[in-house]
């Protein structure tokens, strides 16, 4: 079975190049590859990819020849997901999922409820976090991370988005399914999850006033990552699978 | 915030009872209930639950009174998981998640793929798990832990099972929510999910020949853990929330 090993290159040109450390590792050791074999490199951040050649494999040196980069075709799902700020292993664990079910951002907000209050987001490692994520699923971009932001001053500013603005709750009559029945892929979506402990009464309220509708997602209460990936798993679960059938290697 | 602590315990019956050294130490250290304080204690392997006060808390020991168990309420979607052996952590975080997603039944099957093989299940390992989900989440059962069984030998006989069969597969053409537009909440659904490296064309096929439908949840890889509960969660986003709408504790 074909495989195709796909390696985060930052910075993308065609011709020669040597890969840093990490990377030659992780092609020669992790996935044995040795002279002529062939990988995609990506750099996700420029939304960029190109087939990549092994030309010289030299104990921890890896050289190869890039072809012309070419636009990545995977794109997100046109979802800003506003993840109330939850203890750090959870937010990996949503920036992990969220990435590979395809959301276009994730925002970190405060909440009233919010045990964590991360005084600064560790960016740098939520979004090596999210490449990893990218390159596992094939995706050819990586969600927009931002945050944290205290969710009651951002909340007023949706108000004149036009999006489909959707507020998990627990208790909500409408399935999360019905309110996204003539959503077509790529219409923006904006939703909004609580921390651990839920949002306020009167967060719900504002969330309400700025045209939130609320959704469910049954009768069970799911943990705040749970929620999260459920909520936009019901998205890509309107998507086709993909074309390109040559599996790619998941560790 | 009034919130409701669910403590688990086997073999329920009305009137005073002595609670298990855990159980003491839930609602007296984790909690910190104390004499008069209320809780719902729940069996959900007989789908049992009562509502308790605490009448002695004694150092380590927690007596209660515990009034007549009643149904609970809250049951699986009619959903049975076909799951390939994967390795254990991930097989962990499936019981957990797909426990709060609703899934009524787990089997664990060994595929031309599986990497994990266990010869004996961790079922007590696996049980313990889906009971504490079922704890956080508020459901009143557990999901049925069967296998490990290999898929090609159990395959052949969801010919005959009267179902929607449903098999996960990444270059699928028809998205998930598609084929379940006309699922009602308790129909009987089986899904399968491939281990780690997917099922292979051979299963594939013999799940076709079985009746299953090939279900995409998008282009993106998915890792497998978090491919079964994608699916799941395009289940559960069909069902309206909660009515009681007492939050249960989350931690």
């Amino acid at each position: 079975m074909a495989r195709r090993v796909r390696v985060y290159l930052p910075e993308l040109h065609a011709g020669r190049s040597e890969l840093p450390r990490e990377q030659a590792h992780y092609v020669s050791v992790v996935h044995r590859l040795g002279n002529g074999d062939r990988f995609t490199a990506f750099d996700p951040e420029s939304c960029l990819e190109c087939d990549a050649q092994i030309v010289e494999v030299n104990r921890a040196r890896v050289a190869c020849l890039l072809e012309a980069p070419r636009a990545a075709d995977i794109r997100g799902l046109g979802v800003t997901l506003l993840q109330g700020a939850a203890k750090g292993d959870r937010l990996d664990s949503v920036v992990r999922a969220a990435t590979a079910l395809g959301v276009d951002a994730l925002r970190i907000v405060l909440t009233e409820r919010s045990v964590a209050h991360p005084r600064e987001m560790k960016v740098e490692r939520l979004r090596a976090i999210a490449i990893e994520a990218a390159r596992q699923c094939g995706r050819g971009d990586v969600p927009r991370l931002e945050g944290p932001e205290a969710l009651a001053a951002c909340l007023p500013s949706f108000g004149a988005v036009r999006a489909l603005k959707l507020c998990l709750t627990p208790a909500a009559h409408e399935p999360l399914a019905n309110l996204i029945r003539d959503w077509t892929p790529g219409t923006p979506v904006v939703l909004l999850v609580g921390p651990e402990g839920g949002l306020s009464a009167g967060e719900e309220e504002a969330a309400r006033a700025s045209g939130f509708a609320e959704a469910a997602l049954g009768p069970l209460t799911l943990r705040t990552e749970l929620a999260a990936l459920a909520a936009l798993a019901c998205f890509a679960g309107r998507l086709p699978g993909r074309v390109d059938t040559t599996p790619d290697v998941e560790e």
